[in-house]
């Protein structure tokens, strides 16, 4: 009996590193606390990787400075981003109205002012006023309820009802700065230990990976079919939930994320109420990013949220617990600084939503004019507004340019060597795969790097596009990727598609096998 | 040998509850996971409390919707918060120059239009333009660089060197949303496992014990001396520290808030550099809380940052580990909303810093308003500028009422029988210490409740004057303290007084023993 406690108490050990005692081997000989190293910071931190802002974007950045300093010093004049779904950074514009509010909003006082009506739209100074008598004292710079303003939850609570043609209610709102705090918000509250498990689509947005590596879980990886468009298939995640749970881990999770990052796909409607049903069997919290829900460019193809299919299922809020994450940074406003977002939490407990409004609490609040931006964009101006076409022009210009952009790339993409390019259906992003030659991957083993790293990187010093190599997002073994972005301006994108068409038959020339 | 690693793994989890392997025992019967429940979230986050938006909270938002309700339904007309520092929730007005500059960076095509020369002030247009011309692209609803715009920490930076007469670099300036999230980030990297401590004074502001909780971290207490005015003394830091370690705890870091929160005292300078040379010898990274930096009342007391002691005393960059924390949320300026924020991160490798870079980068940037505020508050307007006037009449009539009402009320709280109270030297607050009857404490034994919660309880239900019990903050056992800010507006504050001065009459009748 003593023995087999014993042997499951190292089993514990095993299984869970950082609970060896480490006062007993870290304590430097003068008594004193040794310093901080990277060996002695929390080993999740160090396990934790994010690639959108990694390497590349250093290399970029270097690059971008040596041009400054010394024009003409590298083989192209600029750098052309395609790495990060950040639209305003590559010249998209803001969307007025959203703007004009958040301005009366910072500085309330312009409202006494006569010149205000010359210089602001009605529609505008009328909504900023509403969302001002809707803030307690008018406080646009107040704390407000760790939740977010309740007026202003009322607004997107009605905005999603809109939407879905299902009731929301705005005590499920919580108001985030951006979607990835939510995202973390949730990590935190259901890992316990890496034997908690959240099955994440592989590619994935290294969000997921990087939220639950810091909080000492384990992602389960599902794979997507790329072979059709990217296909979230039921089979697959039964496949690893089980092989999960042979392996001792409690999947707590599942992560859809739709439209798809990095890979731009849109699922049907049938597909969506077979993973509903798939997280109502297994007992697992539906973690759906919909923070691209705006961004769809196939005629064919149309988004409806987790949460109205839920409820066309007629499951009711008792029925599945369900987190919607929604941002300001994506759609066809773009505004990934103002760091807006909410997240729908439905099917939980009131005693785990308490601890839910705890967790917000202890941060006090998101930000106010990402709170104001979050509203507007599920309540932008309606037809009869002054600033209605406008915005109708603003929004329309902006999602129809996204899409023609996003053919031309793939267009481009399927017509490389070697290179296939599912459609961008919704999203940001393009995510090819590359066939590439021993011979390049043999460089890169020499050269220490990914092989699809090691591409990126040649791209880039050959031309100054930056693509993120699939490896960063998860791709399935053996075969390589990156993300490009469907951003940068209309008029560069020629010089994108030449530029990457030149460099890529150079290098097959050079690698062929 | 074998006993005795045996017993050594007894003790290993009996350290660590949570590395018990959960899969073996949570598995619902049908194979599927269980649903959420309390019992089955993060133990951690059940352990984090946070008592700033606890249960008095709570009560005074719902005595709040009774009064707006039911008019004349309590025997008071209005809630009078005094629970949060939260200037402008309290009808404290923003500084106009800031906002006008915040209103230019939100809808910058407001520069072009002629009426803005008479709606604007002429430096919050040249900041404005000064400011965008710092973003890549004027684009201000971009992600940033992970550390916040480089043009705004330059400028903070050159705010630090004139405060401190020391050098600052923008490369050690991380902007955050607000303190919070800079505060959860150091306790992310630092803390390991329960047997990493971090030193916190009691009582202390519950951010620190909540994300020491949160982060699975044990918080090492040192209590502040209420006799000599809250005094930090080295003394009894040396004695926690020493306890700790001998319970095998690895202490990290010392958290100093200074002005001092909730307690309200100014260090001396005497006082601050034996902290740093105790930080220096015990090898302890010094975590700086001086969000309060501005909020000096005391005419003999003045605020020096750490950063500026411990060069003073000739300690360089690689001589102590040092991060300080600034707010836009406290000082004259209160923009709690808007979620601005800094630490300058000094005294660590260039290989921990890439991890510091890389957890920022996990969550992309900090939301663009409040990093161009947070370089406002570091550099307001100067002689000379047409705001200058304006701002310094708005600065100082702020702080000089605040100093009235926190002498006001520090007043009132020593005239009450049994209570006595420490001078608000700086910060928002007063912590005054109250010696409840032992009637009184049988009382609130029998409610099941904290005396202090039910003194603050009672107080509320009574007069609608919010305040937050001590035991929220921490106390030496057997004292009773509450925190009350200063933040009333002062021509509500002779109400609180005579108000609380009739309760705490009237109480004190019906439990004197």
């Amino acid at each position: 009996m003593r023995k087999s406690l014993c042997e499951r108490l190292i089993a514990v050990v095993k299984l869970n590193p950082y609970s060896t005692p480490r006062s007993y081997t870290i304590m430097a000989s003068n008594g004193a606390t040794p310093p901080v190293t990277v060996q002695s910071l929390n080993p999740k931190v160090l396990k934790c990787e994010y690639a959108v802002r990694g390497e590349i974007v250093s290399v970029a950045q270097k690059l971008q400075q040596d041009l400054q300093a010394n024009p003409g010093s590298h083989p192209f004049q600029e750098i052309l981003y395609c790495n990060i779904g950040n639209p305003q950074s590559l010249g998209q514009k803001p969307i007025t109205f959203f703007r004009e509010v958040l301005a009366l909003c910072d500085h309330p006082a312009l409202l006494d002012k006569r010149e205000t009506n010359t210089l602001f739209s009605a529609d505008s100074i009328k909504r900023a006023l509403m969302i001002l008598d809707q803030i307690p004292g008018r406080a646009t710079g107040a704390y407000s309820h760790s939740q977010g303003i309740k007026g202003l939850r009322d607004t997107i609570a009605s905005g999603i009802e809109a939407r879905d043609g299902f009731p929301a209610d705005p005590n499920d709102i919580f108001l985030t700065d951006g979607a990835s705090p939510g995202v973390h918000m949730m990590m935190q509250l259901l890992i316990r230990s890496e034997n908690d498990g959240i099955l994440c689509p592989i590619p994935q947005y290294p969000l997921y990976s990087a939220s639950i590596a810091l909080h000492g879980g384990t992602l389960v990886r599902y794979y997507l079919d790329e072979a059709t468009g990217w296909g979230l298939e039921v089979s697959e995640l039964k496949k690893q939930l089980e092989a999960a749970r042979q392996n001792g881990i409690t999947v707590r999770a599942l992560v859809a994320i739709n439209p798809g990052n990095p890979t731009g796909q849109v699922l049907a409607e049938e597909n969506q109420r077979q993973i509903v049903d798939f997280c109502k069997k297994e007992g697992l919290v539906l973690l759906a990013d919909e923070v691209y829900q705006e961004n769809i460019y196939a005629p064919d193809k149309k988004f409806h949220s987790f949460k109205k299919i839920c409820r066309s299922m007629g499951y009711g809020d008792k029925d599945i617990p369900l987190v919607s994450f929604q941002s300001v940074s994506k759609g066809y406003h773009g505004e990934c600084g103002k760091r807006g977002g909410y997240m729908e939490v439905t099917g939980f407990s009131s005693e785990v939503r308490e601890q839910f409004y705890k967790v917000a609490s202890v941060n006090l609040c998101s930000n106010i004019s990402g709170q104001i931006l979050a509203s507007l964009v599920m309540s932008p101006p309606k037809v009869g507004d002054e600033s209605y076409d406008a915005y109708l022009c603003e929004r329309d210009g902006i999602l129809k340019s996204l899409a023609r952009r996003a053919k031309t790339l793939e267009d481009a993409f399927n017509s490389l060597e070697g290179v296939s390019c599912n459609k961008a259906e919704g999203a940001m992003y393009l995510f090819p795969q590359i066939k590439l030659p021993k011979k390049a991957i043999k460089a890169a083993e020499e050269a220490k790097k990914a092989a699809d790293t090691y591409y990126a990187i040649r791209l880039l010093n050959a031309t100054g596009v930056v693509m993120v190599p699939g490896s960063g997002f998860g791709q399935v073994p053996g075969t390589w990727h990156f993300r490009c972005t469907i951003l940068p301006p209309e008029d560069k994108i020629p010089a994108i598609v030449s530029q990457l068409t030149d460099f890529h038959t150079s290098f097959m020339n050079e690698f062929r096998d």
